[in-house]
């Protein structure tokens, strides 16, 4: 165990990281969304977190397949954006250290993830 | 004072065009946001919106007038979506009803208001 | 047809009860769930949002039967809140015009409705 | 430099407690609050975060003083909850792994930062 706990800059970047992808999902879990809609709210949202401080580049896919096959079961032609339909890789930059993240549906929740830490 | 209590649909209407505004705003409210990439969340909004039922038109202007007058007083390239920042436009037709409503700042407040009702 | 199209008290009270129940659903729609704290969110939900203007009473249930039965489907013990795990009513008066709204499920979508409109 | 990328247990713990600010502020951010609702909103944010994985202990304070200087100057009250309104400390324990985080108010931004990483 160590006795320091003064974080590195390559926890700092994971931890910013984490920041955008928890302001991600919750800005925009439960927007309308549907076929149509999807590029400009994937769009929006890519653009909009890029603002944050530290925050290299962010790629939203809205998967229409799974929108479709959602509407599909509905009498409704739009639904509520949630983590079902969504495919997000971000990427930080932080002192040089540069953190890959992305969230994809395991087990029926949006797990996020790291993928690397490039110190 | 009348007795029947029972909506007429001009009342359907104004109820769910509120729905419209109140769902816009709590929806985008405090989604980052800088004169560049103002554009892309006022598309994001609208179209989002529109899904909604009995939806005709949205119209979102994000004011970057008012962001680059926030953004000189601050240290900080971005900030957060408000009602200072908006100018919006909803219309919803219900059953031949046609409500139009609008939401402009007052007294520091973002005043959502019916502008007509036509029957 | 009327050419009046000024909107009455009664109409712009279904207004307010629209934006009311608008705000309460995407403010909150996605927070973090379960039976333990499904309390403590539906009386901040009820708390907040009778905040706004004209607004008399909030009532918001947050249904845990329905969240134990998504929960025993799943392999976690929360979920992000939604429609489905809702009874809300609100009650607006405005201008000494009552207003009775609800939400409640319809056909897998949480359909909100005025119920009465007193002037 | 290192060439092994993938993350370090700490490294995660503290993605994890990213998510967790990031979902706290963009979930709740523009709430009407006002000094007489502020225990209960605050009560419903830390309940709802603890439920994220790996979430030990969520504690918010919204500040009444700063609440009731803000609404001083304006007509209304109550307003859109936002950082300049909150105090919030966030325990993360993964793997056995402990991450302190606060949010704090620097130069009018709510600036989330690590405070401790425990291996």
């Amino acid at each position: 165990m160590s006795t320091d706990t003064t974080p590195t800059d390559a926890e700092a970047a994971c931890f910013e990281a984490g920041i955008k992808f928890g302001s991600l999902y919750h800005q925009f879990a439960g927007t309308p969304v549907s076929p149509d809609t999807a590029p400009s709210l994937a769009a929006a949202m890519a653009d909009s977190i890029e603002n944050q401080p530290h925050c290299r580049e962010v790629t939203v896919d809205v998967r229409t397949d799974e929108l479709e096959a959602a509407l599909a079961e509905s009498t409704a032609d739009y639904t509520e954006l949630t983590g079902r339909f969504l495919e997000v890789e971000i990427v930080v930059d932080y002192e040089g250290c540069e953190v890959v993240t992305r969230m994809e549906m395991e087990d029926g929740y949006p797990l996020m993830r790291l993928e690397s830490v490039r110190d």
